[in-house]
């Protein structure tokens, strides 16, 4: 049976892939500039044999029942598999994980591949008291997926073997889709149909459509094909209650939403195991080109404008000025001719009056009939040229398309020279795009540079922005931060960063996270999100469907001192310091490897 | 104050507005014609005096509490405030009230000014156990607002005077809008700032937008606009246990959307008093066309044509060959020349073949700029052209845009006349519309052709059926009924037919309605449209928000026999039989005006 490979233990991508720092000779020199880097070190994961574990609970009713439906090659308890289903991929799960402190691992791990493989284990695990973690491809990095329980049995449900697209209509364009697929797999089997979901965020090839129903994911084309909870018309969830089921119609007026109970439960009412998705016809064409707006206003502006003449294309992708300059820094060095070719297009843009220190790079994904995407960049165009942009062409986007999922790996390759890197992403309309961006940045930067103690730090900041997935009346604000390490408080530093920016989105009308889940790094902003009466329905629903509270248990459902648990992690001064050395790049070493089965 | 009128308590529309039959001299004709009635009768409703009221429960410490913060005039307890917040306008609704059975109304109504108003009443009502049944323009026709509880005090909470629209960020396009303005008066507020909700229900004159909220209303315009579950960004809701609010953002993933537990939730876990919609600038330009298709088929083909091409105007309107006989027998009589007009079309069409027993008339809705409308009407009318349309032209759109709202009134028309005549909706996917439209109309003409007896009742049904509300993966579709009333088992009849109407819809893969609401009426099918689990985890949250059961109770939770308490109605013989007289029309009776203030 064809089975999706895990990542790395460690870090992100298959154990295979490691992101290829040659391929990008600026992006080194570009850090180390911006962030006052004047050391290369490199301070690698422990290697496997020193990760942590602990000992795993065993609930021998509840393992004997399990064998009565299960194969063995479905139950699994290997260090290995127990170290891969440990975190998900969020910055505090690396930082414990490259220090080899794997105390979040499950107990566990099973690989049901039908629901009647889920629906009898959740049941076993109500019996028998044990707890119960849906995981998908493990690429969340809101902290969804780490164990909080330490008294109970733990399993990691992992999904990817129930990964077949089960039917299609293709007269109504849904398709009916097992709920541990992963991006790729899922779209090479739409595409026998000449359909595709649309559905490409950045963890494309690491996630599954459960993952994604559960979180809430938002992917690159959102702009056409919506976000996850727009594209899922009914779905099938396994709760400790029983089999939750809803009907393959567009909408209803049913009462209370019950699709919308699911999507975005984040595992603690039950494991979803299928979806029935509107899918599209796939496109004839897709195009991207890179545009430079004079400044980031500027380009808001042209995206807004966009929406306002309903002419939106299926991305548009708005870098800040610092994330227009790492976009450079990111490119792959080019042939004779195109930097020649480079040399002439800023000498126009500085005929323009373009100052570079606020130049900023639109990305925009024209999609349809050769015809329909004709029309629709020479619209677009239009529009954008009345905001002073210039067209790039399509080599930019053809950077982007072919390096767009490779932006994870970067971290690793970071947290690899002593850098700690991070993104929080929000929402907001678009009268408050601005004032949030410009408060958020400012925020983000002088908790960087004060990093939490008295007084400056003397670590440069460099903090990064752009915007995408726009809406009528709003769009999302994506932030990425980077900042030197200072030994020995690296996890402070992160967390008063981290802390800083999410405060911001919430004090400035914003929301915790647009696509990127609550989890436990975002939960102590839930109750201002959605007020203590939302806390308490999402409570109610929780204690119906599972009062045994078996399933992913606390998740959604702060604490009354929610920031006390959040920073814990930072006042514990017992993370083992990693070993230093010299940068010369190291081949991958054996000993990190997993003998995972394919 | 303003506050918006209230609606005859024995009917449709406001006390001074009386469906002028004689607009429409070939509708009384056509029905006689269609539902085999040979005898001219009127039976009125009962005059106002004959309406019987069970006495009212009164809580005195309720009471003392209420008056604390509420003026007097804000405190109802007469007979006729009472009659007025008996019901909802559905079929059993009007049956009932016409024949002075009022026991469904409340023991008091209030009318709130503000948020704060609101939130004490729910808490003395919680404090002393008294129901509140939230009430907007109690136009509702799936039994929302009846009483189902004869031991507590039960309160009726009139929104209509919260009606303020509160902010507008006309960047944004969103607007803050307490959730008791009614449609004309809301789009009048919108109109200042060049503004449109874009949310057009047949309900429009007489419902609000807390209403909407509560029910999951789509307006006739939902191509372009959307359900208003989609236009919703933000709410309030004042619940048992405190104000749940949330932010304005587009879109989020904070976990389950609480936005989503309060839609659609009918009253059952509390009171929504404001919401953040997204608003539209208004269009410079708005034009119907009909259209004639050779038959059904063809023309759901060509309404998917548009889907699929991305090119849906803000209104497709497709009636079926019986439908399509009303619309012509209800148009108002025309000139010498439009009749010279009509038999040229008329020619025209028997030389093109059409068949007029299998013609269907579309009505279509362009909107926009005038460039805008002018490009999207000859693209669609290009593409039912591929599809053997004829355009009528503006003139049965003008006819169709100037009754729209009076649709309702038939209804009071044809039971002054002792014809029966109801709606039920659902929606379905594409491959699934012309399946379901077959199996439906063919059930639901058996059902009264048998009227529930064993063998044929003599008496003719009619059934039209009409197709809007497109989506991507399918379309709403909505059936009309009617027939001539068996003497003293109209109840019966009644719902046997829609019984078999609503079965045929779950039994065919549908839902229990597309925008009409679950109520009384459809309760017995939620439990197979949303699964027992979906009702568990629905109950749950109603449990959690309102533990003691005073929110609008007996909603959205079937008993172990949802048919049972369904039917009794038609089981009790006890209905009083109306007075029967000669056809001649009568002004409207003195005796059946309520004095209620403006």
């Amino acid at each position: 049976m064809y089975t999706a490979k895990h990542m790395k233990w460690w870090g992100w991508g298959n154990e295979e892939v490691r992101f290829n720092s040659r391929a990008h000779p600026g992006l080194w020199p570009y850090a180390k500039a911006v962030l006052g880097v004047e050391e290369d070190i490199d301070t690698p994961p422990v290697p496997i044999e020193a990760a942590r574990l602990r000992e795993a609970i065993r609930h021998d009713g509840f393992l004997s029942e399990l064998r009565l439906w299960m194969r063995a090659d479905q139950i699994c308890d290997s260090r290995c598999e127990r170290l891969v289903h440990a975190y998900g991929k969020g910055f505090r799960d690396l930082f414990r994980m490259r220090r080899g402190m794997a105390e979040g691992a499950p107990d566990l791990v099973l690989y049901p591949e039908n629901e009647h493989d889920v629906l009898r284990t959740i049941r076993a695990a109500v019996d028998h008291d044990v707890v119960v973690i849906p995981f998908g491809g493990g690429s969340n990095i809101a902290g969804c997926l780490e164990r909080t329980e330490t008294r109970r049995m733990v399993v990691s449900l992992d999904m990817r073997r129930m990964r077949r697209v089960l039917a299609v209509d293709t007269e109504s364009c849904t398709a009916r889709i097992e709920a541990g697929v992963f991006g790729p797999d899922l779209e090479e089997q739409l595409q026998g149909y000449g359909l595709t979901l649309g559905h490409f965020p950045d963890s494309f090839l690491h996630s599954t459509l459960g993952g994604w129903i559960a979180t809430r994911s938002a992917g690159m084309q959102s702009d056409k094909y919506g976000k996850v909870e727009d594209m899922v018309m009914a779905l099938r969830m396994v709760t400790p209650g029983g089999i939750l089921a809803t009907r393959i119609v567009p909408k209803s007026s049913n009462g209370i939403d019950v699709n919308h109970l699911c999507i975005g439960s984040e595992g603690t009412l039950g494991v979803i195991t299928e979806a029935t998705m509107q899918v599209h016809p796939r496109s004839q064409l897709r195009r991207t080109h890179g545009y430079l707006f004079r400044d980031f206003e500027a380009g808001i502006e042209a995206m807004h404008e966009c929406v306002r003449k309903e002419c939106v294309p299926s991305m548009m992708r708005l870098n800040d000025p610092d994330k227009t300059a790492l976009s450079m820094a990111f490119k792959s060095p080019s042939s004779r001719f195109s930097q020649a070719a480079s040399k002439v297009v800023k000498g126009y843009l500085r005929v323009k009056g373009f100052d570079f220190a606020r130049t900023c790079l639109m990305l925009t994904t024209f999609e349809g009939s050769k015809a329909g995407v004709s029309r629709q960049q020479s619209q677009i165009s239009a529009i954008y040229r009345r905001f002073g942009a210039v067209d790039l062409g399509p080599s930019s986007g053809k950077s982007f398309e072919s390096t767009k999922y490779d932006f994870p790996h970067i971290r690793d390759f970071l947290l690899d020279r002593g850098i700690t890197s991070d993104v929080s992403e929000t929402s907001t309309v678009w009268s408050n795009l601005v004032p949030l961006y410009q408060a958020t940045t400012t925020a983000l930067r002088a908790a960087i540079l004060n990093s939490g103690n008295d007084g400056e730090s003397g670590v440069k900041p460099w903090v990064g922005c752009h915007i995408s997935h726009t809406y009528h009346a709003g769009a999302s604000l994506y932030l990425t931060f980077a900042c030197r390490q200072q030994h020995g408080r690296e996890m402070q530093q992160y967390l008063h960063a981290k802390r800083a920016v999410q405060q911001s989105f919430i004090d400035h009308r914003a929301t915790l996270s647009h696509h990127h889940a609550v989890g436990t790094e975002h939960l102590p902003w839930l109750t201002d999100d959605i007020s203590p009466v939302g806390v308490m329905a999402v409570a109610a629903i929780k204690g119906g469907l599972d009062p045994g509270n078996v399933m992913n248990p606390g998740r959604l459902r702060p604490s009354t001192a929610p920031f006390e648990e959040w920073s814990r992690a930072g006042s514990e001064a017992t993370y083992p310091v990693l070993a230093q050395c010299s940068i010369t790049p190291k081949p991958t070493s054996a000993t990190n490897s997993l003998p995972l089965p394919d």
